[in-house]
């Protein structure tokens, strides 16, 4: 080319000219094209950078992981391995490539063709009865669900919203009329429908929802209404364009009397998607993620609804008005129609899980090939999964990944044979699941995009979608802070009840019971609490004893807060928020390392063991580090062996960091759902 | 209305027809139109639905703040009031409301259009010399770009690459002909420009970039070349699409010797946009955010640079090839080549504050007006702000920012003020002053979002744009991980240097300093460490302390394992890569308190300083008790003094909240740049 320079002339808007120095030359010899393409131009091969070929990024090195990748995958598909293969499979199809418009509308379209796609290949159906054409299998549903968590994050929305939602209101709270008439369509998406309970001025308090529903015994009708502007329904998937028809919940009243939140089946668009009268439907517009899912507002203006249409299987209302219900206790009914969403925050937490591992995935496999910085000149630079500060962003999560897996398989499995007696302890772990998994995949995500720097934050690396996405898992399906304090709530009132009917002897034993342990507590000699750090028992008794301390000091406190009336349990629950709150994480994480344990020792592949328990130390011991000052304030750690906490923390990370990528590997992501140019081989 | 129901027939694939019911009725009479417009509606009024003065949210009420807010923001604006409040009139006219659309080609004609407008106020020109029309004030400059961090990220980023790495590299590193030939092209934006020094194989490890620049005597030009495909520019803002030239950083060979990395200028596109001959230009594509900024991929096959574009005012090659510099140490060169980067590093740090604060502000004016549960039927619920949960989180960002603010303002002067021998401090503060802040903003948006709930999810609220905009800021100029451990490599190597050339007489009185010390700490009765835990000097030497004593703590372990040559410095460095990266946090945790600190004494409106000092404690109580596993660990605080501070901060906390809406208030955020319904009046 011609090194001879000339004159650019830029225009400056004044119509002066700036004179900026250029070569003049023979644009064809080397001359680029402006912007994308380059594998595609006829001149690639000509200079090194036109070589396509060497747009890959380096091999990540071979691993010798200390077990079989397909091996831990089975494992970790557990029994629902062949769904899961099945749901993978569909995934890796052409027509599942990722949309990469920008375009609202143009993801809808996309998202709804793949969710219509899924439920025709009898996915949908999955949970529905057999009576309507089902397989009246909720766990394999559960775990198709879980796995297209692996996929576009819309998709497994409207997909949630349509079968969790929607289907799965009608299914629990509807009896056989509803499930013969809605069902069939429903499970082929003919019938796009809406799971209406949130409003504008409630979501997180559903008690106190708006929207009323007054029986008229004349029509036999329910008329629907929304009073207000912040009554309108929000947020609801498929309101904003695809839905048809909505599960509604309403005040409840008839016979002049208010019955609480009740479900009713509502019809909201015609067949041409014009809303029906009386209802007025709003786009809640673009959102920070999730775009390809239809959310939006509802308003009723004095809608009829038939009385057919209430979802009436726990209570029915009679033509002439008579209310009747088989659950007695109004706030037990209550809580009996919200019970439809515990399936759902199970779902929601492990497909979060799910978005998690695909990050991470995304992350250790850059990182097992990056490199950056070296000991010296001309030597090669250092692979970044070797910096102890790399390992130490992302070695714990892995551990997460591993120990929660195992904590929603238990989870899922006792909430589908549970009876009614232990659904109160399957509605606790489900909310605090819910919201450790969701945090826990946020925090994944943002660590992921930072740990893959620039790349990690090119939308063709994905971390784009995955953060923007799951974003709102946080708060859908019940707002984690909210649903933290659940859980304590929960957590107090049984420990409250082992106190009910007890004698002054027996509480007399109790507080003795409680003033050994504290004893045993300082012992500095013996006790499970001093015990091998690497030892799951230990691990467990020190998550243990401080769930048990924290729960026994928040239990006083709000007993010496109400005593007299002195407070309202309200206001003493209020005044120990904090409080309430770290006790509602110090118990997911005794339970989540206490499942994952427990999963290792069921383990059938002797195998697998060692690098499983590798994790669950690594689990234990960066949660007990992370929560080290609660230890030492209250004597159960020394200096000393807290300190240990941290180099065995160090240390696990460093060996965990030899198998990074297999572990990665072993969740089965479909290279086709990784996408990005970062990971793949 | 008709109550009468009808029966919908919704399409199903296979030409089957399933029945749902619906009314029939008069659509006219309240039939809605599907979506937006609802304002627009004919109706509006009719019913409490389709009225649209119900649609505002909740007043704020009314505080009673112990400051008065106009003079809270004249503290917080400084001595660069009128630029701020220029650039904020400027923010508030009609153009400049926020692009709606979703096309990135869209927003970027936007951005660059916004960024034209604010140039041609003469903004752009702020920092260049008189020489070319310029004003010779960076002071107001920086902060007119700290004050664009309240409107749009890219428009930021976009000023910031045209002016400060663009405009900057050619001020700081050329000299007047550079000067005359680029600024006032630069100044108006007619000459779009690029800072080229990151490449696909190297971001953070600039030293060992690959692009050479070798002096050919007999052209006197450079031949640039991009030697393999990783050599290639990345991430270079205005390569995408509008630049027509850029500040090149590549290897210099001359007379056969390398030289290490050199700036030059070259042009790479032609007045119609085209690539020039040589250059290969490719768009970085659909980013995470940022999306009004053209980053772009630029490769040099042999493109002759004129002897006289090199940026020559460290060093300079004759026509016959002979270098030249007036800095004889190439590692010294090298850093005062990066030291360009300096005032980036404050600024993006600065304006990621102001990011930060426009966050807040939204989350904070909103959870003082939403209500969600109460104490009991009938009564109002609970505004979210009287949550002590809610408390927590955003009450100790509210601190961050203002003491982050005093930390940037203090910088911001010494870095225009200093002279040779402080730049190296100015280096260390801006590397953690940038991590620290940029790290502080991604939380706070997290939290702030997380705290609107859904509300914070609907792109019109602002996180959406706010988060994805600003989430690179802890990847670029210079990634937080690497700032951090050249800060503590700074720390340790400071720390050394105290010991050269110490006699050992010298030596021993130090260790016999530092015994007594810690015989200090350890006393129970007195000393600094024990003093009242609201007493700023109390505050400060527990984080002066904590500081010295990990510093001292990784200098002696560096200096063992290097000892006798038994590692390398760079194997003991990478050995105890997270011991430095904690001595680099409580590093910058300490210089931050201690800067609000001194801005509070040095406050002349005494009515601020009972809140500032409020805000002061919180900051230090919440730090210090973030970390106080340490301080645990090293007995310089007691189980009970450690409990004390989470008392303490609880306190503080609720006291902040009375006068929250006010703090964040006085940031001075225009309305038009919060632009969030939730947040406004």
């Amino acid at each position: 080319m011609s090194p001879a320079t000339d004159t650019l002339e830029a225009e400056v808007p004044a119509g002066q000219k700036i004179n900026v120095h250029t070569r003049a030359g023979d644009r064809s010899a080397t001359g680029g094209d402006p912007v994308p393409g380059m594998a595609a131009d006829p001149r690639a091969g000509q200079s090194p950078i036109d070589d396509a070929s060497l747009r890959g990024y380096p091999p990540i090195a071979p691993e010798t992981p200390g077990f079989e990748v397909a091996a831990m995958r089975r494992f970790l598909d557990g029994e629902q391995a062949a769904i899961k293969n099945r749901v993978r499979a569909l995934l890796c199809r052409p027509e599942f490539r990722y949309y990469e418009g920008t375009d609202k509308e143009g993801l809808r379209d996309k998202v709804f063709g793949w969710a219509k796609t899924i439920a025709n290949e009898g996915i949908g159906g999955l949970f529905m009865p057999k009576s309507v054409g089902g397989q009246d299998n909720l766990a394999q549903f559960m775990a198709a669900f879980e796995t297209l968590g692996f996929h576009d994050i819309s998709l497994v929305i409207k997909f949630g919203v349509q079968f969790g939602l929607w289907g799965g209101s009608v299914l629990r709270l509807g009896t056989d009329y509803h499930h013969q008439k809605y069902l069939p369509g429903t499970a082929t998406m003919a019938l796009p429908g809406c799971f209406a309970m949130t409003e504008i001025s409630h979501g997180s308090n559903v008690r106190d929802i708006e929207t009323t529903a007054v029986y008229d015994p004349a029509t036999q009708t329910f008329d629907l209404h929304s009073p207000t502007f912040t009554a309108g329904k929000n947020y609801i998937g498929n309101a904003g364009r695809d839905g048809k028809v909505a599960t509604v919940f309403a005040q409840l009243r008839t016979g002049g009397e208010l019955q609480g939140v009740h479900a009713f089946v509502v019809p909201i668009r015609d067949e041409e998607g014009r809303p029906l009268p009386g209802v007025r439907l709003e786009d809640n517009g673009q959102k920070l993620g999730m775009n390809g899912v239809d959310n939006g507002r509802i308003w009723f203006d004095h809608v009829r609804v038939p009385r057919a249409e209430m979802l009436d299987k726990y209570a029915q209302v009679a033509p002439d008005g008579t209310y009747t219900s088989s659950i007695k206790n109004p706030a037990a009914r209550f809580f009996t129609t919200l019970g439809t969403l515990v399936a759902g925050r199970i779902s929601v937490g492990h497909s979060g899980l799910s978005i998690a591992k695909a990050g991470l995935a995304i992350a250790v496999r850059y990182a097992a090939r990056r490199r950056q910085f070296g000991p010296a000149e001309g030597q090669p630079e250092n692979i970044l999964l070797d910096y102890p500060a790399h390992q130490r962003r992302l070695m714990p999560l892995l551990a997460n990944a591993y120990a929660l897996d195992a904590a929603f398989k238990h989870l899922t499995k006792t909430a589908l044979t549970t009876d009614a007696a232990e659904f109160r302890q399957v509605e606790t772990t489900a909310a605090a699941l819910k919201a450790f998994s969701t945090w826990n995949t946020t925090h994944t995500l943002q660590t992921g995009r930072e740990a893959c720097g620039g790349e990690g934050y090119l939308a063709i690396n994905r971390f784009a979608a995955l953060k923007a996405d799951s974003d709102i898992f946080t708060t859908f399906e019940g707002d984690n802070t909210v649903l933290m304090q659940l859980v304590a709530k929960n957590l107090l009132t049984d420990y409250a009840a082992t106190f009910k009917g007890k004698s002054k002897g027996d509480l007399a034993r109790w507080a003795l019971g409680q003033k050994l342990a504290l004893a045993a507590d300082r012992n500095p000699f013996g006790g499970a609490l001093r015990g091998d750090l690497l030892d799951a028992h230990t691990q467990r008794a020190l998550f243990q004893r401080r769930e048990e301390r924290i729960l026994a000091a928040a239990g006083a406190k709000v007993r010496a807060l109400t005593a007299g009336g002195r407070m309202t349990a309200y206001a003493a629950f209020m005044s120990q928020q904090n409080v309430l709150l770290t006790l509602a994480f110090v118990h997911i994480e005794r339970l989540v390392h206490a499942r994952f344990d427990d999963a290792i020792r069921a383990c059938p592949d002797a195998s697998l063991r060692p690098s499983l328990a590798r994790l669950r130390d690594l689990f234990a011991l960066f949660h007990l580090e992370k929560g080290r000052a609660w230890f030492l304030e209250s004597g159960l750690l020394s200096a000393a062996r807290s300190r240990e906490l941290t180099r065995q923390v160090d240390r696990l990370c460093a060996e965990a960091r030899r198998e990074a990528v297999s572990l990665v590997d072993a969740f089965g992501v479909p290279p086709e759902c990784l996408a990005a140019p970062i990971a793949l081989d």
